[in-house]
């Protein structure tokens, strides 16, 4: 069977990240179909529109899409593309890896973040000339379903910490019902967790990362706690993400377009091959992901190096060692 | 003129670190008058409520509030008397000190957080057996009122560089006006600033603190923020915070009651005595603020140490070494 992977490089230096994976992929030779879908800052100048209805649908209806990045408009593309694949998941898994200059080298975190409410939910009115107001939305379904997801993905993954990450002694009525939630889920499936306020966790999770696995977290904590955490291992460029969906999924690195350095060909393309990775696992290329994934470490440990790890080599240098890796 | 101050130590090492912090104070013989006050878990159990209205009125009537911290009434405790010191603006100095082993040695930091809206105006509501809501709030006049602060504080205290953490690529309309409100004020008082988004400013600040000086954040990013810089600085025991209102203000140590070495005695009252230093600071005793935190310094450097410090003198120690400092 054929499978049909949308492609969406975006902006910046998505168009130099997203290649360099598909050439992995394709020394896998697993006959995969890769069809492109244009989105961000280029196509809004273009069209006036940083997601055209094509690219959504592109997503909505592949098996599986790779994301690189977008730039100014990387909201409007990114939010409507995880709704586009129905992931209610965000798997953001941060490692430290051996030979990466890490502020903490014991990191082996991987946050799954709910994705498609809280303060994402998009619901906000400008009430008066002073007053402004957002609805944070929390469902005990979406809480429920993120819950189930997360306990599974930590035995699945052989993760013995879990974290209920929240902050339910302000958030009374929404975290609280997040946490119950995962209570029952936990109670249900005889799954063991700690629960843990977002902002303590914040602090332990600098300090003793080595104490920590799996961390469950609402819409907003799982995007800033997931940030946090690159900042231990050394930076954006080594974190891949997987939004999973019931029946697709898409693929993207944690980081942005970096239009710093876009152009010049020295992107580090670790995380977007990682993130590929993820596809291969959640498609069930459970070795071919080992294969590559292990082929990344290996160049991360003593192969080319880009600048943003202190190196001077290009993304197609790292992105041949990973290849010869294989 | 003698000041009033109110003390409340609350729950836990409150008990410990508020009379060590009174103990330096008395030693500076500034004639203050001090009058205790009751809350926390203890007296949720005695009386059914945290925080009495005697308690809250004598915080709203002082000249100053010392606050140690509660237990698990904490949010029933801090959040009404920060509001009956009408504070807003929480003042969270984040340094690392010479001596103190720190992730991040270079850390020098104040975050100015919004103190009385955001995800903690308290406005909740379940509306069906699923879903359940919370309106996060945002006024133009607060949000111009915490830049005036912030911009202020940055410039009477020295800091050059100063950020302004959000999150309006996804909370458009909230952080929106939040940040429109601080790049009026910039304007009229022709201040400089950097913004960032909260996520990629906690990557930015575990990786290169160095850059950043004060950061005005909303109310829950602030929240965070600080307890990350916590973090980077060897953990809750050192930082210190001011709660500031126009008329009357509440001084209180980052951390919490501390449970597990409550009662021990060993209780590090470091933060508890910076955050006196800060209430100096407040009603205008500069000098003797600024030879407390020496005396503190010069202890942390190498004096006796806490545990939580990996030493193992006592809260009583650690103090008399401060006294002996002054
Ligand atoms: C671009 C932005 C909308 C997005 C988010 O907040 O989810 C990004 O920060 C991320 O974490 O992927
Ligand atoms: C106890 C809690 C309500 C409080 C807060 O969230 O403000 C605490 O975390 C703090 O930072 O002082």
């Amino acid at each position: 069977m054929t499978h049909r992977i949308a492609v969406i490089p975006g902006d910046g230096i998505g168009g130099e990240v997203v290649p360099a994976a598909i050439e992995v992929l394709e020394a896998l030779d697993l006959g995969f179909e890769f069809v492109d879908g244009e989105a961000g800052d280029y196509v809004k100048e273009e069209r006036g529109e940083a997601l055209p209805q094509e690219t959504y649908d592109l997503a909505a209806e592949a098996d599986a899409t790779l994301f690189g990045a977008a730039g100014e408009t990387a909201a409007d593309v990114i939010l409507p593309l995880r709704e586009a694949v129905d992931s209610f998941a965000n798997v953001r898994p941060a490692r430290a890896y051996p030979g990466v200059d890490a502020v903490k080298p014991a990191t082996d975190l991987v946050f799954v973040r709910e994705n498609t409410e809280g303060v994402y939910a998009g619901i906000e009115d400008d009430l008066t000339d002073d007053v402004t107001t957002l609805t944070r939305l929390i469902t005990e379904s979406a809480s429920r379903r993120i819950a189930e997801f997360g306990f599974e993905y930590a035995e699945a993954n052989g993760f013995s910490d879990v974290t209920v990450a929240h902050k339910a002694n302000v958030m009374r009525k929404t975290d609280g019902r997040f946490l119950e939630a995962c209570e029952a889920v936990a109670g249900e499936g005889d799954y063991e967790y700690d629960e843990a306020l977002m902002d303590a966790l914040a602090m332990h999770l600098i300090m003793h990362p080595e104490d920590y696995g799996v961390v469950i977290c609402p819409n907003l904590a799982g995007d800033m706690l997931s940030d946090l955490a690159a900042g231990l291992v050394g930076g954006l460029g080594l974190l891949p993400s997987a939004n999973i969906g019931p029946d697709n999924a898409l693929f993207e690195p944690v980081h942005g377009s970096a239009p710093d350095i876009a152009g010049e060909g020295i992107a580090n393309p670790a995380a977007m091959i990682l993130s590929a990775a993820m596809m291969l696992d959640h498609m069930g290329y459970g070795g071919e992901a080992t294969q590559v994934r292990d082929a990344v470490t290996a160049v991360l440990e003593d192969g080319p190096r880009t600048p943003d790890l202190g190196g001077d080599a290009s993304t197609a240098d790292v992105t041949e060692a990973v290849l010869d890796a294989l």
